[in-house]
């Protein structure tokens, strides 16, 4: 099995580290991660300014990595096209990211989008995350990648999609086990912090916190908070075909 | 009607003009719309460093406009929780991109990023493009999206879904009406060129060109290339629920 792992916590983050390493025991592993954190960058591509890669060193491993200054979609596209050297990857990997990426969250994660380019390439690909910020422990959700990806290697994934995983803070013994969900439509309730600077001049801080409605079950938020791993498989074409047929219902004939 | 405009080709494109100009006429309008063009800038949002909105002039138009620092989304977000004043829009509009955002475009485009932020802010949303990034005409564009914001005022949308809107570059007598599509999967060929800078080190531009295969009927890019206005229902819930059984029936024990 060979592997190609990007991220969006950027290339030095503990949570790219520990997949790196659980996936450098059983596939030949490459690494092409941004340098910075690139988080809620969505699905965004590098068109007007050139993207550079340098060799880059995950602590406590020996594979093949790089640092660029793109997107998570960026890195994936340098791996497949330049830097592996033609060697197709089996498997795309994008995390482990620190924080749940669930409902709302998936059209602006960068993590889930790492994935989306490998599933673009016509590479399977998973997205990886912790459902927590705090006191990450990326043991569990490493072997459980491992896990996924050997089922994936076996199987396949049909052709523009992706398993987006978020894997609860516990330890192994406390995990619940796993659950296909679909994805949440949580509502972030989004908020801005409106300061002034040193000048007299206004600035803002996006921020948003989740609802407090309940989850609906079958869900991924849903799963994570029963402790269970949640596997969402995602696709790529976003037609909704119920408001197809209601608008096609509507005659907008044009011109008049 | 009141309606919220914003685009991703930046506040001086003369397509946002087109679309303020247009319904400046039928609707209260405002524009908060990027200062720099952002496009490819997929659903991303600026977590990491303040946001910043300074007024701003639509060339042959006296509506009130900002420009800001930040995505299309953050737009519609710095819009709808400050820059409005509480005025909530009927309709937001992200448009007219130059170049179409047809089939596998939509997760990098900033065109529909800005109208997905809008639907999750439940708003009945529509991303406008036109078909051609050469010598583009506005005005049959411009006044569809009026023609087809009124049939959202009056009909509604439902939560989660926004409408993506395509036009060809055409006259009004050439139109040949209006197809409801799907969103095509034509895939591009993603292409990276690799140069040396005065240095001697490398670095890479990403570009990509479609695929020659053939348009399926009924998709945005098949319409499209027939002279039709394109409208494809759009949702927000990228759970792909054929997938969801097969994984099911995978048997994911873990911990085994």
């Amino acid at each position: 099995m060979r592997a190609l792992i990007t991220n969006d916590d950027g290339i030095s983050s503990p949570g790219l580290a520990a997949l790196v390493r659980a996936f450098e025991a059983v596939a030949e592993t490459y690494v092409v991660a941004p340098e910075h954190e690139r988080s809620a960058t969505g699905h965004a591509i590098t068109l007007h300014k050139p993207l550079r890669a340098h060799t880059a060193v995950i602590p406590g491993s020996t594979v093949r990595a790089w640092a660029t200054n793109g997107t998570p979609a960026d890195c994936v596209a340098l791996g497949m096209l330049d830097l592996l050297e033609g060697q197709r990857p089996d498997v795309v990997l994008s995390g482990i990211n620190v924080g749940p990426n669930i409902g709302r969250d998936l059209t602006y994660s960068g993590t889930v989008s790492g994935a989306m380019e490998g599933a673009i390439f016509g590479v399977p690909s998973i997205a990886v995350s912790i459902g927590a910020f705090r006191n990450p422990v990326f043991t569990v959700a490493a072997e459980f990648a491992v896990h996924l990806a050997k089922a994936i290697f076996e199987r396949g994934l049909p052709e523009d999609t992706l398993l987006n995983v978020n894997v609860p803070n516990l330890s192994k013994e406390e995990i619940g086990g796993v659950t296909i969900t679909r994805q949440g439509m949580k509502r972030y309730v989004s908020r801005l912090e409106k300061r002034t600077d040193p000048r007299g001049r206004t600035y803002y801080w996006l921020t948003g916190e989740p609802t407090p409605l309940p989850d609906e079950e079958g869900t991924d938020s849903w799963a994570l908070a029963r402790g269970r791993i949640s596997v969402t498989p995602i696709g790529l074409d976003l037609t909704d075909g119920v408001l197809r047929r209601t608008v096609e219902a509507w005659d907008l004939r044009f011109p008049g």
